[in-house]
């Protein structure tokens, strides 16, 4: 089975976006969120996800709203919680239509400065009452100009517990950029995998909650390609080494887009600290002019690589996803 | 002849550490600089750069002041400038002691939110005065919090101008970070670096200076582990190929410590943009225990990589340099 940990709905039907812009023009959108048929969320899904769900070869996707839509340095709390609320309901949906073919991952109503219990609420009822397996949580609420603490402060503590209590993980995932100097797929995304993990090398996060789990997307930034300047800073700083430190902790994904980063994750990151994905349909989508073959298709490039025997890929395309998403239960 | 171009005088005496805490703590330290003897440079580079060249086999290091004590964020455009003066003059003296072992790079002194124009002054005397053959460009002066225009705006084509008159490169480099949520070695150095590339990426800066030379440091942050995102990044864009749109003017250093960093960085990025460095004394100071070696001692990577010719590996260790940095003639 092949298991895709990492997939927004950016195709969400165009009546979504436009609740969206209701919302933040102040023109007061029906609260019970927008007017989408199941027959418009089929067709928003069967010629984009699905289909590449059947050409690539994946059976489920791990699927949340729109990363870059998150926006949550648009509006207040309140708008914050409001749209979180509606792309989670329509997430769900779509896990109810397609239950083979997509798992709920759910939005937090984040906002710059207010205290993250105000998450505990949608998490709760994502998680009880709708079947959620995992949250993306944002380091960056601010889109850009990073005001909040480190994650490792215990400002995110209230986020954790409920983690814990859950054992759903977190994938550390930044949305839409308001600053011009950072690209949002380009540079901010990047970025922030990047600082939340040298964060969590300074910090002792999980001496206080040994069993929450964080997932670092697209491939974990730049750690992997640094990997030597993060186990020596590591060690200058006097931390155990990161196999201890962080990695039964902290996973990372596949959302790489060639076969050199792709060979690269594989060799330096443990097989059981790597979890499939591709985040499609989302920040690439050409084909590669040098290999004919979409970018995003990470799946090709895991089958490619020579050094992974079967037990191996079967860990990274569904066992370690079972462990570290351990509510999921395929449908 | 084995050149490292980055290096910074993170050793440099005690006396000079002293003077910038008297500058920034408004005691107005002797306006003529710290007084340091010629054989207190010695004494501080003999038993660290000076060593580690011998004992790593390297001949030149292209040098600059410590990029972390740079701080342009600290005190306002006149504390800059009286700063990178007093940094400058003491490279100038450490070149002139060690002619054969040391080039001299110099600091700018900007200042958060002040015209980059600012810098020309000092360039000028630096250049054509003292000899420096490249100068190092900070993309965000306000110390993490990122409030500068992108590196293809307007804003700095003053600066430009000037390194176009002089053939000389600026690496973009960052200084420390007063933003709590980036560690500075081990996130804002590594964002800088890809923020940057992202930023040349979306403007057409090299269409308005097509003869300026921009150095990526620390392997080029992110970038080339994710070069399959960049590629298609540009392409989704409708920008020309990457070896079109950049590779004619935007170079990487070597600075990654570990084997298989380095060999990806190798294998993606063409090798004519490709410049050895090492950044010692800097960032990652210990052994690393997988391997029995400093972790930046990246000559040995580049050894040991399978794959390059010996004119490859010429151009990497001597020949872009001489190319990139016009201005450097070996003593």
């Amino acid at each position: 089975m092949i298991v895709d940990i990492h997939g927004h709905y950016t195709t969400a039907p165009q009546a979504l976006w436009d609740w969206r812009k209701a919302q933040v023009g102040n023109k007061k959108p029906d609260p019970s969120g927008p007017k989408i048929s199941d027959d418009e969320i089929r067709d928003s899904l069967e010629k984009a996800q699905l289909k590449l769900q059947r050409e690539r070869g994946s059976d489920v996707t791990f699927f949340s709203p729109r990363a870059g839509s998150m926006e949550h340095h648009v509006g207040d709390a309140d708008i914050s919680m409001a749209w979180s609320r509606v792309c989670n309901d329509l997430i769900f949906r779509v896990c109810r239509l397609y239950p083979k073919n997509f798992a709920p991952v759910c939005q937090l109503p984040q906002s710059p400065g207010v205290d993250p219990a105000n998450c505990v609420r949608e998490l709760d009822r994502c998680v009880r009452e709708l079947g959620f397996i995992g949250c993306n949580l944002n380091p960056d609420p601010s889109g850009g100009w990073w005001k909040e603490a480190p994650l490792t402060d215990k400002w995110w503590y209230p986020v954790y517990e409920k983690l814990v209590e859950y054992d759903i993980p977190a994938m550390v995932h930044v949305s839409s950029c308001s600053n011009p100097v950072f690209h949002f797929t380009g540079a901010h995304y990047i970025n922030a995998d990047t600082t939340a993990f040298m964060q969590l090398i300074q910090g002792d996060l999980f001496k206080d909650f040994p069993t929450l789990k964080i997932v670092i997307p697209h491939g974990g930034g730049a750690v992997p390609y640094h990997w030597g300047r993060y186990r020596g800073l590591a060690q200058d700083m006097k931390k155990p080494l990161l196999k201890d430190h962080l990695l039964k902790n902290v996973y990372f994904d596949t959302c790489v887009y060639h076969q050199p980063g792709i060979d690269l994750l594989l060799k330096v990151i443990p097989v059981d600290n790597i979890l499939f994905a591709s985040e499609m349909v989302g920040a690439v989508r050409g084909i590669d002019p040098e290999t004919g073959f979409y970018f995003d298709d990470t799946k090709r490039y895991i089958d490619s690589n020579k050094n992974l025997n079967n037990n191996e890929k079967v860990k990274i395309f569904e066992g370690n996803a079972r462990r570290v998403y351990s509510r999921w239960k395929p449908a």
